[in-house]
């Protein structure tokens, strides 16, 4: 099935411990098309400028991704820079310029309205409203937000939520969009605005599913992260993650409790090679059978035997 | 098999934003002791005052503690206070008395110096290894530490990683003890220091285990851990984990690498029982058909199944 992604592309400066990058391809919409096109044929809906390069655009569409929907604005195309410390976790912004995407006003092309799985970058949830109100027919309709949007426009995003099924969203940000402390109790919250399905993403400590199964009981998946010795860039990390996730759903048509997980499974493997290099350099030269070993290696990590009988003291 | 572990018993003052208790029974050693004695029969080594509670010896030999090693010495029984603010990982110390516990020189009965399974709580390293020096043909040797030791006591910790098989480590600790930021290589350091497995204990983020396979590469395993609305108290949980994964693995005589992971899971699941009420009232009321139900859900919240077959794009 068709998935639709609106959110970034940007040219990203980078800078971690093992070395820096300048202005290299990024964007929220960039790193989740690459990784669900692993999956799925993919729509992306962002806008750059004149600058936008020709390799670039190569790149996308030598992966089945169709730009039928990327605008060629006047102005340069948006750029942010940053900065990581060894801990890499929290990324120190550097600088931001919007350029073009200030005068971000996603159009569909015809036949993108027509696309089954549809996923909500991280923009300003009256765009978010503005795109899904253009798909006819969504069947599963992803979301992702930020600690600025939580701030800055919380009735817009109350609004939005309404009509998401998947919030994709971190640690931090769920305690702050539900202001509770409490993980369980914040995702309980939250399920009653909307999402029936939240997918917490915890970097290092992997991923955290909460959803209601079929007699209302909260149901819960947790997964750790790949154990990784050499983290060269965490950009993109979570919108990979939310990509590979979202490929696997709509590449297998399937949306119930099993595909979730599988899906973040996928979800979690994409986002643990994208990080071993910058920018998208890693997903750019991966090949779908690294992808299925390291599905594997995560059944290893995981599993553990049931317990047949125990003596009781 | 008997599992023998040396460490600190105390009374504990305790405030989180959902109560407080006054001078209740807490200590590494009791956590553990409570703990382990679900899975197998345990032996307890350290010290009280005068002050020690006869209702608290009656409780930990109802459980099938051995308190054949309890010195019972002149003064008062080491006392901790502290208080937790609302996210409750991190304990604020308010106050330590550490009273009889400054003269403790650990003299094990002649019985328990038979031990096969042992567990060096957080205590001073010279006391671990003077333990381990008086136990015959241990089989394994676990130990705990913190970070006041590795501050303060890093040659005489290295000198007793030596001896030990398995290290229950918190994740600050590991990264600390190692010097290393990067958990995975971290943990890769300690190994090549004596213990064969590092099990990072790492809170609300569930538990990562590391160790070598039969070609000696890299073997890790991680779980998430149980997801509670409701947590009162954490004071506690990583002794209690440590109880439940030695005494599972004492209980059934195993140290294989399955038997370890299963271990850890009936760590996790003592753990978030330990931290449903203060002190230890929810171990002591807790019944083994409970442990069970919760280890099945720990199977249920962490299954993924397989993928058979994927299209390939």
């Amino acid at each position: 099935m068709a998935l639709l992604v609106v959110g970034s592309v940007a040219y990203d400066s980078v800078e971690t411990p093992f070395g820096k990058v300048d202005q290299a391809l990024g964007g929220s919409a960039t790193y989740f098309s690459l990784s669900a096109s692993f999956f799925t044929p993919v729509r992306l809906v962002a806008c750059v400028g004149k600058d936008f390069k020709q390799e670039h655009r190569a790149l996308l569409e030598s992966r089945n991704v169709d730009l039928g929907g990327l605008q060629v604005l006047e102005g340069d195309t948006f750029r942010w820079s940053g900065a990581y410390g060894y801990d890499l976790n929290d990324a120190r912004t550097l600088d931001t310029q919007l350029n073009v995407f200030s005068d971000f006003n996603p159009e569909l092309p015809e036949d993108f309205r027509q696309s089954e799985y549809l996923f909500l970058g991280n923009i300003d949830p009256d765009l978010q409203r503005n795109v899904l109100a253009q798909v006819r027919a969504p069947k599963v309709v992803a979301c992702d937000t930020m600690n600025y949007w939580i701030d800055g426009q919380f009735k817009s995003l109350l609004e939005t939520l309404k009509g998401v099924d998947l919030l994709v969203i971190n640690d931090a940000e769920t305690r702050q969009l539900a202001q509770e402390s409490n993980l369980v109790k914040a995702a309980r919250k939250i399920m009653t605005w909307g999402p029936k399905t939240i997918v917490v993403k915890r970097g290092e400590y992997g991923v955290v599913k909460f959803g209601l199964n079929s007699k209302n009981e909260l149901d819960v998946f947790g997964a750790p992260a790949y154990p990784l010795e050499d983290v060269f860039d965490p950009t993109g990390a979570g919108d990979t993650f939310a990509g590979g996730m979202m490929g696997y759903l709509a590449g297998t048509d399937r949306y119930d409790d099993q595909a979730i997980r599988q899906a973040i499974i996928f979800g979690s493997v994409m986002a643990s090679f994208n990080v071993e290099k910058f920018s998208v350099d890693r997903l750019s030269e991966l090949t779908f059978t690294e992808v299925e070993l390291r599905y594997r290696e995560f059944k290893q990590i995981t599993h553990f035997d049931d317990v047949v009988e125990l003596e009781r003291f």
